[in-house]
């Protein structure tokens, strides 16, 4: 059998810990595995005395984890640091440049700088594996770059944020605002302090940047991203989608379209029978449509310790097998320039919530404008609250009530005009809320 | 660039042509992603003169698969012939007997005599790769073998046989009988003629027995499955399971109990809201129970010519790219025995579906049987039908009606037990139908 691989693990938070706990646990299932065994030998971390139930003492202890990225000891560095630049960025380049094979789950350093360091480490020839880096304990990378070699991809869309899958779920469950759902999601430890990472929509974001690359084998382009978060949705949101056949989920899509590829994060309308309105609290899942396969759906934990190391163990179970492919599927000088889609092209059904004033011809004016912008209705729903009703029968006050469409295809920017004139026209008592269609 | 690999494809039926026409189609893809080419240079089939929509004159053409899979001109074969003996597996050990890989999704020959092939593979230090075996376009086999490399698997199960997930979902969508369904589905080429094989659950059986063995990592174990086909499913076990929260599918379940592993395929009653109740018609899926990553379920196409196609290209690419791992994750010899668990031990909640002869005393004989066994019953419904309500107000003619049973967990001993007596009993009119609630 060969020597073991000497595993060199930077930054031991939850993540780094699982990786350690879990690697002891399956050494003689890995060592069957890969014809070698898998051996952490150094470690690094900002504090050393935390107890992480396993004995440092073990590892080589570094407190730079540069120091132990450029170590003899080691021939492959996990890097469990984060960050898109800093420590993480210095750790992977030295790791690099002295040979050694990269496993990360680093998201934000890959959508800033996964070009360049997949380019060095091709030049190395050394692997830059990142299973954990895009939805978790879901395996998606291998599936993007292996199991799907046969397939030209022209969509990949899926929930990548727990927190924002879990706030969504709770304010659908149990009819509670998105301030009261946020609040137990950071009392649960699912969202930070400040969670505008999360509920913003730029976690998301990174994932789908390499999610792109990987399914359209293009160069990673994370600022083409449009990205919006969920902060706006409100219970009245939640409680029309299902009264019109929809759940609204945060996706991160990408779809090859005929202007180009779109990448887009935002709030979504999905249909309440299709597989991804299923996947309700921190849960993750993504599908992919190709042509061969036509559609497959991997569900799974998006985060969390054991499941983020699970991903990073098969990472490092491919390094020790001797898998060092491209790390994003073929060689950087083989992946094409994306065309960016501009998102005002975007084509789709949308949601329009407008808070209109209850009067005579507000209704007309609304349908007028969006006539105007070529929009077709499928639906107009207006509920007027009973209390209105009783204070006001014939509608003559002006009170603002909810008018909710539901359009057929049309474009962004058609749904940007129409809204805009609406707003103009002084029709509607706040910004109107406009919401996606995805679908099927 | 290395040489392009030279694949040689013996079977050109309706998976076969589309392997030829989609690695046409990925050719520049493929290469970049390999590193190196790949090229279909040789083929061989029963008929050559069949149309299938590409020019047979460009490959080298063999009668004889054998003679094909000895040829100087091939470095990987793909058999794609089918059958557990005869010229599959004579196929397949000339391949291996000369040094070539060899890609199949042929789950008969693997569940027969996958162990001995794997070994003369690995002698050779040639590819058995067979993602296309276990459930067709999903890609569970590389999920198994790599994916979850730092997990230990508790359990696998999943529906892996469209023609009964097409059955079962068109009898609870139209209220028809199995038979009725059986005949649609044989319309429009999801049964085959004789449909034995898919309905009485041995191709399910076939792949079940390569996913323990993957999960595991013990010897394939065919013979000890149990096996239990759909036919024996009535209209009423369709429409007493959603009353009741189930669904039923066909389910393949491996799992590791304390009595051993535990291999069966039969009906089971999966609750509403799992996720695997979502998958409808011929889509399969598959859910996978381990320590570090919790659950992750796989849902995509099972079968059809693209999609199976798409899973052979996998495996090819990995033989292209140099990734030959030992083909059930670890060696032959590192393969543990597999310690069979009894069916008999099985634990479990149950359905128990009896018709009963409506008459006093009845339903008190049924009860008694059931807590002589120690079975605690979770409910008990009886539906009277109205017709015989109002013949026969006070139920004493003994008109047969159904009675269901939902059993808490208990063993199929004790259920096998209670039902053979409430038969000497003399309680029911027709032999009870007895379905496995399967937990989530």
């Amino acid at each position: 059998m060969a020597e073991a691989l000497r595993v060199g693990i930077a930054g031991l938070g939850t993540v780094g810990a699982s990786v350690v706990r879990l690697l002891a646990r399956q050494e003689n299932a890995l060592a069957a595995r890969c014809g070698r065994g898998v051996r952490v030998t150094a470690v690094s971390s900002r504090d050393r005395t935390r107890d992480r139930g396993f004995d440092l003492n073990r590892y080589t202890w570094f407190d730079d984890p540069v120091a132990l990225a450029g170590s003899d000891e080691v021939d492959c560095v996990v890097e469990l640091i984060g960050g898109a630049d800093g420590p993480a960025k210095a750790t992977v380049e030295r790791a690099i440049a002295t040979g050694k094979h990269v496993v990360t789950a680093n998201k934000a350093l890959l959508a800033r700088h996964g070009l360049a360091l997949a380019r060095a480490a091709e030049q190395k020839g050394v692997a830059l594996a990142f299973e954990a880096s895009a939805a978790g304990g879901i395996p998606v990378v291998k599936t993007l770059r292996e199991a799907l070699a046969g397939n030209t991809i022209t969509r990949i869309y899926g929930i990548l944020n727990g927190t924002c899958n879990y706030i969504l779920s709770r304010m659908e469950t149990d009819g509670l605002s998105f301030a009261e759902c946020l609040r137990d999601a950071q009392r649960l430890g699912y969202a930070e302090a400040d969670p505008t990472f999360d509920v913003g929509g730029f976690d998301t974001a990174h994932k789908l940047a390499i999610l792109t690359s990987l399914a359209f084998g293009t160069e990673l382009d994370a600022e083409a991203i449009y990205i919006e978060g969920i902060s706006s949705i409100a219970p009245i949101d939640i409680k029309m989608a299902d009264e019109l056949g929809y759940r609204i989920k945060l996706l991160g899509v990408a779809e090859r379209t005929k202007t180009g590829i779109e990448q887009r994060v935002h709030p979504t309308m999905v249909p309440k029978s299709s597989a991804i309105a299923q996947v309700m609290g921190v849960t993750n899942a993504v599908t992919i449509d190709a042509d061969a396969v036509r559609e497959l759906t991997l569900v799974g934990p998006g985060a969390g310790g054991d499941a983020t190391a699970s991903a990073v163990i098969s990472d490092i179970a491919d390094v020790a097998s001797g898998a060092v492919g491209a790390p994003f599927g073929r060689p950087v000088d083989r992946l094409d320039k994306p065309q960016r889609a501009p998102m005002q092209r975007h084509e789709g059904g949308y949601y329009v919530r407008l808070t209109a004033f209850d009067r005579p011809g507000t209704a007309a004016t609304i349908v007028t404008r969006m006539a105007e912008a070529d929009i077709s209705l499928e639906s107009i729903v207006q509920h007027r609250s009973e209390a209105a009703a009783s204070r006001d029968p014939a509608g003559r006050s002006g009170t603002p009530v909810p008018v909710v469409l539901i359009t057929y295809a049309t474009t962004e920017a058609a749904i940007r005009m129409a809204v805009d004139k609406v707003i103009a026209d002084g029709a509607v008592a706040e910004p109107p809320q406009v919401i996606r269609i995805e679908r099927e």
